[in-house]
């Protein structure tokens, strides 16, 4: 193990719930190095979970572990795992979806059930909604620190790990098909579930027209022939592109704008999008 | 000392102040492992930053260091402090009450004022509105690298150290009385100043229905039957419970809602909520 | 080289982006120390970026590495560069204004331009959106881990670097004026262009009443006379003081109130200040 620990949850950085975890962190092994993916995934939100862990865990070294705690189900009969990737990581998560991505793009290897008799914070046993800090930290810690061995973590997962639906793409008359999956938060830019090479495969160039149409529940909210360029600044500002983004996936974006609100589109089932030549 | 420094202040995270601080500490001694409890607490709310870092202060290691400024009496005649709690952690801080949840629930050891002729950032002497950066970082990371001993902080405060009042609970027929201290400020849910031992000795039990009634001033403004349960999900999405909070307090939350917003519900001084047998 | 890398981006904290830099560091080498100066640079102001990373830069140690993101030309022909100040810190950055505010106050004493073939991920060719991850981060983490030399990221720049106006301050009739430059953001104070010593040598003294006008492109939009204090806490709670900020420039806040919000006061070209004695 590298001694790398990767957090992100639901929680916000507003009280002490992350310092908490981090404090169960040094607590373990004072080595360890503590990094935080982000703590913003809007509330309950499993998808989104899902789509920030792959989107961040691909560019980080083997052996790091991840600390991922979306987690509506606290408390309930859901399971506790520890899923180690076909790259080599660990992700420390409730079994609820938020391995989606990663199974789909990446590969899981092995899962494991965490034992929580023995992978749970002294004295905690009382305690019913902070199994991020009680039980998925202390355990992240443990394992990232060799303080265990992944097989002290507990017995394989007998069954499948829970999976979300993704929506993917598909090929249609002199086009492509997706679903506007999630926002480039911070600029308003739509990230689809069409993958670059998909898109490359129907034959479109860099410097194409393309026209652009989003769907909210079959009904057309946006009709538009856009550039398709390499980068923002290929249109004047304010002026729509379609592009590549840095997660491989065909993206439309107003250049130093906000197209998602310019427009009003939303994302997630029912947003969908095509792209077709014109 | 185990070379950990945790921060935390209202001083937010959109401009360089943290960062100026942190160039301190690392001016001080490269091995320093700074981490951040928050800098979101509400501007100039004293209250909140006691509550915060005692909600996350227990889960640290002995030895570590915090230094803690919510300051509006920032260069005024209040005084600097350095706190040693009885469970052998130090805290940096205004005296101004920040230490009122450690105080009250784990014990201060013992007080220095700091002396700011030795322990100063060189050629600060100027600069009287960020205390945070020019001394009470520079302060911590010494004491948190062993540059300077507890001792050489200044000399044992003579007088009490500056608390706030905290209004704690009180038994009632068939129930039991407190305030509503502060929110799970990521999910709205009410954190009461009922611990959950007081609270169980009212001979409440798992399952029971509790009648929560909420004031404002005295004004009635919410009153409901509800479930006492463990954890958010035995209950109904958007149906509220009564559970013990993972600082070992009774809460009110509502299932994947938001039960501050969804009830108009605020916190602090004024804010009463009893829970009785039904 | 001091192995801490820092880095200023507005890419905000709600998604994968900061955590696939941080990635990249770690696969660089596990011994960096990654530290943020801030995200949340309101996004594609380069103005703020120069600000906030001199605001900060200055209390880091020599050989510090710093990597700073506001790129709105991202994909476009603008530049990318390392320069290295005259304080001994190393800054990796879009060649776009973000060193105006070091160059001014601290110096700037060699620029190289970096040789994207030699300095770029492995394998992100492709990817033209995210020069942040794929060439800034890499290089600047090869840099702040002694893998390759200053000299190796690329060859000298021939030309100039881009800078920003920047306002100053100018002497008048009584008094001296400037610009509202930025906010204290969480406390709503105007952080002026007018340095403390420039104020100084007009001979006002602590205590004095001074006359504060603001323009908004020419039309006064305030007028009143301000206690020159200290520190905030020299006036009532919600009244206004003229100071000098943590960054030794004149400034206006309301004692634990927010100035500008009270006011109207915006920041930035063609909102002039005046301080003149009565």
């Amino acid at each position: 193990m590298n001694k790398i620990i990767v957090f992100m949850t639901d929680f916000g950085l507003d009280d002490g719930a992350i310092s908490s975890m981090e404090g169960v962190v040094y607590s373990v092994d004072f080595d360890l190095n503590v990094r935080h993916l982000t703590h913003n995934i809007p509330p309950f939100n499993i998808f989104d979970a899902s789509y920030r862990l792959h989107q961040a865990i691909y560019y980080w070294p083997e052996e790091t572990t991840f600390v991922c705690v979306v987690d509506p189900g606290v408390g309930s009969e859901r399971r506790s795992i520890v899923a180690k990737t076909t790259s080599n990581q660990y992700i420390v998560t409730p079994d609820n979806g938020t391995l989606t991505h990663v199974a789909a793009n990446i590969g899981i290897e092995e899962v494991r059930v965490i034992e929580e008799k023995t992978n749970r914070l002294k004295d905690s046993e009382l305690s019913y909604t902070f199994f991020g800090r009680d039980v998925y930290s202390y355990t992240g810690a443990r394992l990232a620190s060799n303080t265990i061995s992944f097989e002290e973590v507990g017995p394989l997962l007998k069954d499948d790990i829970v999976l979300l639906d993704l929506y993917g793409c598909q090929e249609i008359e002199n086009g492509i098909k997706g679903q506007v999956d999630i926002l480039d938060v911070r600029y308003g830019s739509l990230w689809t579930s069409i993958p670059y090479d998909d898109f490359k495969k129907c034959g479109f160039e860099i410097g194409d027209n393309v026209l652009v149409e989003i769907f909210n529940n079959d009904k057309k909210v946006y009709s538009q022939v856009i550039e398709y360029g390499k980068s923002f600044a290929d249109v004047d500002i304010n002026e729509p592109l379609l592009y590549m983004n840095s997660t491989y996936n065909m993206a439309i974006a107003l250049n130093q704008g906000n197209f998602s609100k310019a427009n009003g589109i939303g994302v997630g089932k029912g947003w969908i999008i095509t792209l077709t030549k014109v």
